[in-house]
């Protein structure tokens, strides 16, 4: 039973990813770049996108909002003036490639420079799929710990920058900055990793110049 | 083929629901309750688990600990003199039923009263499954945000009781308490709230008279 489980599994994801790679390849040709932002429930995922959205005035952002139910972060989005759609997986744990191209005729991408995906909150599985983005954009907070890297590698292999946010706990929690660092390095050592705070705005100047760059 | 995949899925479901039924029972006949602890990354799961074992010394306490990799909460359990046995997902974002029929082995249940199964961090998928536990306990804490009931029900829902923890840090941050309960009552009318922290230790007595009352 497990072998076909396993075999089933198999195909379907070769399917979504063949679909994530049209939807890629698509984006590309349109002149859209994709970020499919990735972090644990509470990590400040939408709070780091209001900022990164508000610090590259340069640039026409939209956001696809992935959650399991409800549409707070979108409606959190739109009311500052931010482009966003809202999936709602009723339960699944990831945004996969199928979902996001079905929600993509409802953004105007050929006045979209730069699109941002966020997936369900989960450090686990939204790590192991590509749904069509360039890179991705890990979440993670000092109030979480400094040994999520060990925990939780694949998140920090796949990720294109690191964004530590809640800085500003950081006199308050006993978060050890070079174990952590550690562990990131050693398992990304091109990932940069931005120490911020979507409260205060530190940190994002640095983050945003990153992705500029990246486009 | 997704029909196949839901067809598949239900049958290897059904099958690790038969076992963690069966292992509820075995447990129940040995007089060894099991509580399924589930939260998100950094939640604070294990260092609740040191808390309450500390705090339940009439009890005989074992803790199952799930992660997908490493042995960091398992050593921190042990250095503190606590019964712990790891299991490695090795990818896999929840426990089944299966992993714990097949480490029991190694728990002298004869000599427990109280088995703690720590999941994976994970906000989603841990809820989804009973895996031979008589109750859930849900680790939540206030840097995560007040939110969280809304798009996270389920693991609401299913909650015995809701832990939330890291209230040490309410000062520093922008929880909105009485958001929070609001949710947390609609859905899950009967589960009590502990504000806690597991770093002071504040309000871990009356969890642990909760437990107590359980067996």
């Amino acid at each position: 039973m497990y072998t076909k489980e396993v075999a089933v599994k198999a195909d379907i994801r070769t399917e979504k990813e063949r679909i994530a790679q049209e939807t890629r390849q698509g984006l590309r040709e349109r002149g859209v770049y994709g970020i499919n932002v990735i972090g644990a429930p509470g990590a400040g995922k939408t709070s780091c996108l209001l900022r990164l959205v508000g610090g590259l005035p340069g640039l026409r952002c939209a956001v696809i909002e992935g959650d399991i139910q409800s549409d707070i972060d979108t409606e959190r989005l739109r009311a500052a003036g931010v482009r966003a759609v809202q999936i709602n997986t009723g339960g699944e744990c990831h945004l996969d490639g199928i979902q996001i191209r079905d929600v993509l005729g409802r953004i105007p991408l050929d006045e979209t420079d730069l699109l941002f995906i966020e997936n369900i909150g989960n450090l686990v599985c939204p790590a192991e799929s590509n749904i069509g983005e360039e890179t991705k954009l890990l979440v993670v907070t000092v109030t979480e710990g400094a040994d999520k890297p060990y925990k939780y590698p694949l998140a920090f292999e796949k990720a294109g920058a690191v964004l530590l946010n809640k800085a500003d706990l950081l006199p308050y929690v006993d978060f050890d900055m070079a174990y952590f660092l550690r562990g990131v390095r050693a398992l990304n050592p091109g990932a940069p990793v931005f120490e911020l705070s979507a409260k205060t705005g530190r940190g994002f100047r640095e983050a945003c110049a990153w992705i500029e760059a990246l486009l």
